[in-house]
């Protein structure tokens, strides 16, 4: 560490992040939608709360919570004066503490937090390097940041916060209230409202199609467009490819992580969730709620089913029912997958347990 | 969906593409070096057709094509008026059709498609707002975007087309007619005539290398250069980092998808593809041909054969001959995987099979 | 090829290299902390060596190495004038050559390549271009490239060097001789020194993190930030996330390759390595001295104990012990791995021998 200090002082680092408050017990159990609980023993802070932090350094003005039960042995311990909890741990609250007890914790967490640290909203404004076309249509409303190009006939709807040295290519629609971070690409593409991309994605761009001629390949040209519909969240360095002859889609309230690929033509249902560095080949359809963990990869032109959850890594060569639980590679039910592991673990070990025995060799 | 209307009008937005056309059929079937069979009942347009679409959505005006067995039953109800197609589907074309015949259908589709919507050339001209040192060069003929920096003494050749953000950096040549995208960085490289490069690829920065000194990693220097040969193409957001003391060399018409990863002094031979997300470690040689499926991941310092194909998800642990087949982790011959898989399978089911007819139980 | 010439004349094209020197053997191997060894038969050149080579190119007034026994079989060929191996090789140095004999001969070339091509200091100057936020502190002996921005309350410490279009957000802080890429985005992040970030890596924007609500997901402020330590260095488009809560750190002397993910509150320690389309999810510990290779993923919420090694493609589910070699997806010590590998063959081939000998069929 050489030295080299990072104490960390909780979340929510003044340099970084916006607060509000201080907030009082009850305006935190609305925003929760959760049962307020009094201390067993001492009183909440009558100044209210000032802010949120984790159970280890929270202190008796801040509002902590315990996500996921690996951690149940830090809430006994905590000096936080609030703590969000499910109702299952809402008897292991330490007696100094109040409780929100919800039966959804994490979104009641979410909310609270979003209290004290709520979104800036767009500075309308243009920064004075950005480049927008003669014929681009920029809301006024809008905050367009530093060296951002926006190309003709582009529309940007209201709302939008656009970051530093993002393009928006000819003819791109936003529609209102959509975040484009920093570095992000889009072109050939038609984008819903709220929409929010993180910075590098590269939306839009050609699909990888060729064929392959009496000299080489030659490209197949790239027809489609990419449509974001409302609400869709793409992660960092994600890309996008527009559909060949068909739209890429990515259907509402869909999420993409980090690294992620969708080639052209694939077509994402409503409140599909790809984690990171997973990749989605041409053609392919996900129907509603479908998960696709980290680094998992579907072949082109098959269907996954609504409420699939493909596992990580998962490689997907076929369809897979609406509702299944795959994994591996070549992909098979969780059970299977799990089942295989386990026998064959068995058979090694009576392979090598044999040989041993039996020869004094290995 | 929240009333969001995506209704797909077809390819060739008019806001993202430029049309030409209307082509009578016979010069379609020149261009794409078919046999044109005329419709066994009706006509042809006579004033030609407009456009391309796909089976679903082509009307009698439009060009269609079957690329894929799997949607063959679309073309009994297309109300296209021209398909192109292979000669085993050519009496499965409607009445009303006019066919393509061709061996190749879709590079005959690539070519039809291609007089409709021809790439737009280099408009010469170089946008105020670009940054270029004053001993590079660039040809009169190009075509610069917003924000670009071309660096001391890099080349640029004719015809090229440089989107926004690009940077060029010191002493990299670009040859004739190459299409670099948005925001990509080149640097230490030489790159052929006719390369496109897609938004945020990262070609020639320092390999991954590093020796274990008393203190910690020592950096070890990164002396060689990124060769891109003649008509390759690099997908979006890809990195290919410049060689150690060789080149990293990317042989001609070879073609990488989106987020691939090539380690210094890897060597891909002409005519390569890389699908998207796969890793070629450093020191790695490709012959020509080879083909990388998406998510693969080769080892350092191996060969792999002409013509060979790595299945996805593959991890390649030591050369490969020329025209195997191979996939797994470790790779082995197609055949093997699938029967590994099999036999695994079969193995599995026999032992919780016996399990429940032995005990009853689970 | 179509004609183009990619002739390598070496490594450290002076068009990409700055080169010092020349410089005799023993300033060569007081650098590398090796021991001189005169040639057997004729003389080291009295006015010192020029550069460095492989073996297969290198000339008498070039130094040239032993890296990997792959390559042995080119030492003896070589017209290096001088070599660095480790002691096993010593003796197979050609008898023209003089040899750097060192126990750490990567270490010693990567010095003495060092030696010969140092790295370029930092030009103190802001490009007229860039953007720099009134309240942002850039030290004035900083290289700031074309259209960079730093944002408001940024801290740039004194020997900087800023590529072309980096964004510095809001109250970033950078220490002193940090290297920061083309393209590069740093938002809510604390950098030690002499941090290296290589082009269109993406450090600090909101982690993957969403609840499920009423009307779909609602995402979960994200209030944490990224700390990079001392020495770190990070890859091309690889992606840092903000912690949700705490922060994500990566220890001092920490080497990222490209492409890789890091998600929400991860943290690294000292001198960790992952490699290239590495993932490690939310909240997962690494201690210090761990190596990830390429493409492996690991699991959220998990330990791996120091210097254990999780090997290429590996899916990690569950902690892992210091010291530990793992690979295999799910993850297993690697004897257990390539015995699972093996045994599974052979009952493979059993069984289709067995098929193959009962019924003369396949």
């Amino acid at each position: 560490m050489t030295g080299q200090q990072n104490v960390s002082s909780g979340p929510a680092d003044p340099r970084f992040f916006t607060r509000s408050g201080p907030f009082e017990a009850q305006v935190l159990a609305d925003a929760a939608e959760a049962t307020l609980v009094s201390p067993r023993e001492g009183n909440m802070p009558t100044e209210g709360y000032v802010g949120i932090a984790p159970l280890q350094i929270a202190g008796p003005q801040d509002v902590s919570f315990l996500d996921n039960r690996r951690y149940a042995s830090l809430l006994e311990n905590t000096k936080a004066g609030l703590v969000i909890v499910a109702p299952a741990f809402a008897d292991k609250v330490p007696a100094h503490c109040a409780a929100l007890v919800s039966t959804a914790p994490y979104l009641a967490w979410s909310r609270v937090a979003r209290l004290f640290h709520p979104k800036t909203p767009a500075k309308a404004g243009i920064h004075p390097s950005a480049y927008i076309a003669p014929t681009a249509q920029v809301d006024p409303n809008c905050e367009i940041g530093a060296f951002v190009v926006i190309e003709a006939g582009a529309e940007v709807g209201p709302d939008c916060v656009i970051g530093s040295h993002v393009v928006v290519g000819q003819g791109v629609q936003l529609g209102a209230g959509c975040r484009i971070g920093n570095h992000v690409t889009l072109s050939h593409a038609v984008v819903g409202e709220r929409v929010i991309i993180l910075p590098g994605a590269r939306i839009g761009q050609d699909g990888f199609g060729f064929a392959v001629g009496p000299k080489g390949f030659e490209t197949v040209p790239q027809l489609g467009r990419v449509v974001l519909e409302h609400d869709v969240e793409i992660g960092a360095n994600t890309t996008i490819d527009r559909g060949s002859v068909n739209d890429t889609v990515i259907g509402a309230g869909s999420r993409l992580d980090n690294l992620v690929q969708i080639g052209h033509n694939a077509r994402l249902g409503r409140c599909c969730i790809v984690v990171s560095q997973a990749g989605i080949s041409g053609s392919t359809v996900l129907e509603d709620f479908v998960t696709v963990a980290a680094q998992a990869g579907l072949i082109g032109h098959i269907r996954i089913g609504a409420k699939a959850r493909i596992g990580a890594q998962c490689g997907v060569m076929s369809d897979v029912e609406s509702g299944a639980d795959v994994i591996g590679s070549p992909a098979m039910p969780f059970r299977e997958f799990f089942r295989n592991v386990a026998v064959l673990r068995k058979l090694a070990k009576k392979a090598s347990g044999s040989a041993d025995g039996g020869s004094g060799k290995e």
